[in-house]
């Protein structure tokens, strides 16, 4: 059995998963309204597998209302896979300082390259 | 073929993987010392295959220095994922104060029973 951390991200890579959530981000749906975006594409079955991904994976869960069972979104199930991605924060931010710093070298080559040609004119 | 984000998260979804990735945080390495860790679950063809669905997921890059080719955390790779996590964080930060404020409502009346059964004794 796949540990929660491989089961999550599992679970968030594919598209259709992934716009569920979205949907869901916006409150709670039965699984018929949640299905209706995808019924063009898929089948029923189909839709009913990927909730059950997201509901095994801890990202949905099924409330109770009256006789309804809508869907809601658990944010607790992705703290944990946020959690591990902000430990490499660093490595994104560093790449992007790199770019900038990069940027600013270029640019001002350029300009000094500028005031060059400006003067042998 | 799967889109970016679904190529990022697949990649992560594998605890061998991420235990690369965290190698990879320390510093550059090659891959037979990324390998070294894991040759005595798996094969190294087995070893190489985790590298390459984590290159092809633009998560780690191969550097080039003298005639070694060291493998690199590619921040930038996480980036998006990360950005697309960011947009569920008020869900996780809500469920945690919702937790907050029931466990506040329960030592509050857990106290004032206290005083109840203090005022009696």
């Amino acid at each position: 059995m796949p540990d929660t951390l491989s089961r999550t991200f599992s679970a968030l890579a594919d598209p259709t998963r992934r716009a569920m959530l979205a949907r869901l981000s916006k409150g709670k749906a039965n699984v018929s309204d949640l299905a209706k975006p995808f019924l063009k594409e898929m089948s029923l079955p189909a839709v009913t597998k990927h909730l059950k991904v997201l509901e095994k994976a801890g990202l949905i869960t099924k409330t109770r209302e009256a006789q309804w069972r809508p869907c809601e979104l658990n944010g607790r199930g992705l703290k944990h896979a946020a959690d591990w991605m902000e430990h490499y924060r660093q490595f994104w931010e560093e790449s992007f300082d790199r770019l900038e710093a990069y940027l600013k070298t270029v640019t001002a080559k350029q300009k000094a390259q500028g005031k060059k040609s400006g003067r042998h004119a």
